[in-house]
């Protein structure tokens, strides 16, 4: 259930970002009238300042800072770039109105303000996360990707238009689009007890059909492979403010452990945010050890993703536990498999065999 | 409105489609008890039995047929599979199951039953196809991709554990996705008078939030990129059972105008079906003329770009009509663009102006 502050939260969200951004363009003007160059700081994400924090599991910035002064020539551009973001930042919030990069790219020029090509204006969208520690989604700058979500959650839209209203998200067994609408809404209430996301949507479909929001009490997404940012967010928020334990699914492959751990920790890319993770999720499988367990159908990995396999090895996060046994059987067996593998055994032996023995093991993860 | 006829259209697909499986599952035994070796026969998809038919305005098969007798050693593996797929598709639709290709292919381990891989079970959920002439989604087999539909549409449910149960399509902002449940829906009720589909999710909000679906009166669908195929089926329906005309709205590349054509006309590959066209379907934009007339942002065309261009102009699909006038712009000014780029006029414009404009000119189209 959540409690009454969290209703208030995604007002509250608004009313900080807003308060950032203005906060941005007063100290901008007060150092011109101080007869100062106006400057932007903050933390810099390149390589040799991404660390490893195993506290919050995940990549962090270190303690260097960039600056983007207009009092120095090679920096105008980006510093004008990024003041100009801010405004249209402000536009967005303000109006209510939503954008993706692309349209962040070619708005620049209804300002006739110049980017090379999108890259560019992507790099400023990334950089203003950077300095407000807000996702971009906070100031309206949406993926395109959609996926879906479906349990019992009444929601309270704070959109233009449909402010107030609200939905439960569990007569569409289809499942709803987690876009703008949906991340900005307030949780009013839920009888849910988990989350449990799985890669795929015909998996996802086949949990709704077999009931796993009633089995479990649990609210299903999926995440239609690598989870969109929206769904990562919606992630984050289910399990910060309903208090919900959240469980990934994935194919049996090392991209599908990858998927589970960019929703628990990120990427080095977004090592400036708190937004998009979940630390506390926990990856239930497809492990290499249930291809075995299970006597899947499998195929052959291919070089790549041998190559990739050993590659995560490497990577700080993958260097115990569940991960790093989990790789070694990988390059142990060779082999490959996928959620819809369990069909071997009827198409609901993932829900009523697999699905249940995880859920138990997962207790002691 | 929906007519009373149109809502028993659901029930009378699924009567038809298992009375179908179960004259195939007769024939079979009658031939085996008149002492014959039972056998298949349905049209040949070969390449040389695949023709263009101006009439439909898609590809469709020829005359000649393929025969699978249990008496042709060569024929009785294909035979059986199909016989165990017949098999397979009556216990999925009897039970209210449904599955994706790559659940068909593990399953059919569960009954001892061989396929090399999964692409020769997805050939043979193809042959049924062409036996039945039915698309797979009639014996609930469904992709796994999802995109998503916003609009003032009234259905009624047919999946177990939802059955009479309605659902106004206009309460979620970011859309309701286009599975299982929407497929096998009734439609009861809608105020819409076009249906407009948008290539991305993107420029899907942006039409909602602009409120398309009131100033035009439009069910507003996403496709995603190139519509999956219950997309494409929902459109048909929207079509078919509502009379509702349907708009296409792409990028202005080769690949968008393509994305059109197969909404339109179909593939080749599915070359046995009709539910999947809507001949009638309108492509709006962004034309290759429209980047000229909007002086919109725009990218070099790629060599690939290019190739596809040239390969789509001796498709007989594209040999007339604004087709090939479009095809014949983008090789000669060799420059693309996409939806987003009318955010260079500002956010709206694209809904405001474009859409208005492009909508006017397709009552002449």
């Amino acid at each position: 259930m959540p409690s009454k502050d969290s209703k208030n939260l995604v007002k509250a969200r608004k009313q900080e970002l807003l308060a950032l951004l203005r906060q941005l363009g007063k100290n901008t003007y007060d150092e011109v009238n101080e007869g100062k160059f106006p400057q932007f700081v903050f933390p810099s994400r390149s390589v040799s300042n991404i660390v490893y924090d195993p506290r919050v599991k995940q990549y962090v910035l270190g303690k260097n800072n960039v600056k983007r002064s207009a009092g120095n020539i090679k920096h105008i551009r980006p510093f004008t770039q990024l003041l100009w973001l801010a405004y249209f930042a402000d536009k967005l919030v303000t109006e209510g109105k939503t954008s993706t990069l692309r349209d962040v790219y070619y708005s620049s020029q209804a300002d006739n303000m110049e980017f090379v090509d999108q890259s560019e204006s992507d790099e400023i969208i990334t950089d203003l996360e950077a300095l407000l520690t807000k996702a971009r989604e906070d100031f309206m700058v949406y993926p395109e990707d959609r996926s879906e979500i479906f349990g019992d959650l009444t929601i309270e839209y704070t959109v233009p238009g449909y402010e107030g209203q609200r939905l439960n998200l569990s007569s569409h067994p289809d499942g709803y689009a987690i876009g703008p609408s949906l991340s900005t809404s307030q949780f009013v209430e839920t009888s849910a007890e988990m989350v449990i996301a799985v890669e795929k949507g015909g998996i996802f479909t086949r949990f709704v059909q077999e009931k796993v929001h009633k089995k479990y009490k649990a609210i299903i997404i999926d995440t239609n492979g690598q989870a969109p940012r929206s769904t990562r967010f919606m992630l984050k928020r289910l399990n910060k403010e309903l208090n919900l334990p959240v469980y990934l699914m994935t194919d049996g492959d090392v991209y599908g452990e990858h998927i589970a751990m960019v929703v628990i920790s990120g990427s080095a890319n977004a090592a400036h945010l708190r937004e998009l993770t979940v630390p506390t999720a926990k990856w239930v499988g497809v492990w290499a050890s249930d291809i075995v367990k299970y006597k899947l159908p499998t195929d052959p990995m291919t070089e790549a993703d041998i190559k990739r396999a050993q590659e995560l090895k490497k990577d700080p996060r993958y260097t115990a536990g569940v991960w790093q046994r989990e790789l070694d059987i990988y390059l142990k067996i060779k082999r490959k498999s996928e959620l819809e593998a369990f069909s071997k055994y009827g198409l609901t032996f993932i829900v009523d065999n697999y699905l249940k023995e995880k859920m138990q093991e997962a207790k002691s993860l």
